[in-house]
């Protein structure tokens, strides 16, 4: 099991956070999203996290990864 | 035919405007309804455009009118 946080630029409400927190669920093996909105970061749990998988969702959802 | 703009805070991005816009859409007699992010403006246009019921869509998809 491994956790990445992501810095993410463009979520603002909560509506962001549910869209973010619904497309990095999908992706295959995560277990747990936690988007945490002051800090602009989305930490994801999974076994294992597929990098660019999340990177796609987190673009999917419509934001962008810092870095 | 009716045009009324309110001031509302708390809508920060495209999702915000989607809620707000869903909502108020929905009260009898509204025929448009415009959601300006920028100037956080909500303006309804209808007939009649009944206040009472344009507030409580506002405050239910989770906004608050300014005055």
């Amino acid at each position: 099991m491994s956790t990445v946080t992501y810095s993410v630029k463009g979520m603002s409400c909560g509506h962001c956070v549910n869209a973010t927190t619904d497309e990095v669920a999908k992706v295959a093996g995560v277990s747990n999203v936690a988007v945490d909105l002051e800090a602009k970061t989305v930490t994801v749990t999974g076994e294992p996290v597929d990098d660019a998988a999340v990177r796609a969702a987190i673009d999917e959802a419509g934001y962008a990864v810092v870095g």
